[in-house]
């Protein structure tokens, strides 16, 4: 059981109606390997510069986060991300981008991550997704997201990327613009057609809809009050529903249904604090409760006519 | 068992992608009593002209709604709209609405309408909706709908509404309008608030969320291929929704719950074709197979960690 994750690690500086965090843990990928860690065994590719705090290496460490694959680049310096959300928590406002050591990142893929069940491919540019999987061995599954950017910018690259992977994580919007059909099912298909089996498209707030082969699940997101810092909310559910599939015993629609719902409790917490200093202190317990309000939030009778 | 409905009952000219609908029946209150004939007796109040073809009529007395509270003002003409769909089946165009007769309609409440079960205020002028009130003796329960017209031209006359129903029917831009506040969960709360047990938010391709005392329930939408023609499905959703709930003992948060997916079985079948004519031609095993639907799309199992 493992999965090896490339992507983002980065220090974020966000602002929300309820506070502000200054150079936090954030980036894609690390918003991934700190969900899955409570499911299955992470080893995690990306690049920090040399002003990364050991603090949070630290605490990748405590999650059993392999960071072998985690270059340091001791004379850079790590990406950082500086954004704020006003009344909308669906629309980041990006202040300012330093991509820094990220800008020039290449992946290495050390032996020990090679051939591992699952390879996820966190959102980075297609071309790196492209040479990660051709140094990756032969992974079970591979996963992969993405983001508007690549999308309007490398969209020929990334449907290269798209026909070499198992199952695609993106969100709703996003299906508009890669296929540019409006209707969610018809723009599913047509991804499930490039290649992959497996298509899960996330709606933020609304949740998430699972198309694997020819059937459809539908999973609900927990109406939250106070969305305290939505960032990373993606990953953190591509995080805990790759986490728990990796448990599985194989991929099958019982099993990444329910591993949906795990992405989205592990979502759910994300958001109640900023970066991922929720799950910081979270158990096991704290995510069996929170599966519970989720199977009752969908939970009604039959009826009869 | 009975539901007295009050709201609009039209003549549409519809066009989408998939085709053209020419003064087809259509109106609030006739989506919301064809879908709720299917489990209960409607009694209808409403304004036509005396343009209103027959065979609209007879339809109706065939889904036995009670037509007694129907006034024909023979002079006049009926209520048409006309409309298109592009792209975005979220977003009617209107290109004309000749309110004609229901412009100074005034609901008269029929003696034998008096004290039904329920009392259901679909989109009319909220002045109209205090008159109905006013006049309609002692309701078990009173829910009602409106739209954003309403709440921008005439608010605070709407808040009287609302203190005195029992159940709020309202689709999530509304809440956001009526309230100010961005969060749904806020947004219903504060509502509640305002008086109502029971608030339910349609969020169109994204399902229903129910707030119901302290509780919360989330109704996925079926996930739809080709939407011929969105018009009227808020109304057939509240429709299938109230008729439901008219047949059971009492109105309780279990029973709420799947009066929702009633109420989504029957938008989704509305949507598949212009106007109501996907309702006429419905049958009762049609609505068990889909309601069986629902619980399969939002169905998942256990998971220990």
């Amino acid at each position: 059981m493992s999965i090896t994750v490339v992507g983002s690690v980065a220090l974020d500086t966000i602002e929300t109606l309820f506070g502000k965090m200054e150079r936090g843990l954030g980036g894609a990928a690390m918003h991934f390997s700190v969900a899955a860690s409570f499911f299955t065994d992470i080893n995690l590719i990306g690049v920090v510069g040399g002003d990364f705090p050991q603090e949070h290496i630290d605490f990748m460490k405590k999650r059993n986060i392999d960071l072998t694959g985690l270059q340091v680049e001791m004379e850079g310096k790590t990406f950082h991300w500086i954004g704020r959300y006003d009344e909308d928590v669906n629309s980041a406002i990006t202040l300012e981008t330093h991509l820094n050591v990220f800008e020039t990142f290449k992946p290495v893929v050390p032996d020990k991550y090679k051939n591992p069940d699952f390879l996820f491919l966190a959102n980075i540019h297609p071309d790196l997704q492209l040479h990660v999987i051709a140094n990756a061995g032969k992974p079970k599954m591979i996963a992969m997201d993405t983001m508007n950017l690549w999308i309007d910018i490398t969209k020929d690259i990334l449907k290269k990327v798209i026909q070499k992977v198992d199952l695609v994580c993106i969100n709703d919007q996003e299906v508009k613009m890669l296929t540019g059909n409006n209707n969610l099912v018809c723009g599913a298909r047509e991804i499930q057609n490039m290649g992959p089996k497996t298509v899960i498209v996330k709606r933020g707030e609304y949740g998430a809809v699972l198309f694997h082969e020819e059937k459809i699940f539908a999973a609900p997101a927990l109406p939250i009050e106070e969305v305290k810092d939505p960032t990373g909310a993606g990953d953190t559910f591509a995080g805990g529903m790759m986490g728990y599939l990796d448990q599985c015993p194989e991929v099958t629609f019982d099993h990444l249904k329910t591993a949906i719902i795990c992405g989205s409790v592990m979502a759910s917490f994300n958001v109640e604090e900023f970066g991922c200093n929720r799950l910081r202190k979270l158990t096991k317990d704290d995510i069996s409760k929170r599966f519970a309000d989720f199977q009752a939030l969908g939970q009604f009778d039959s009826m009869s006519l």
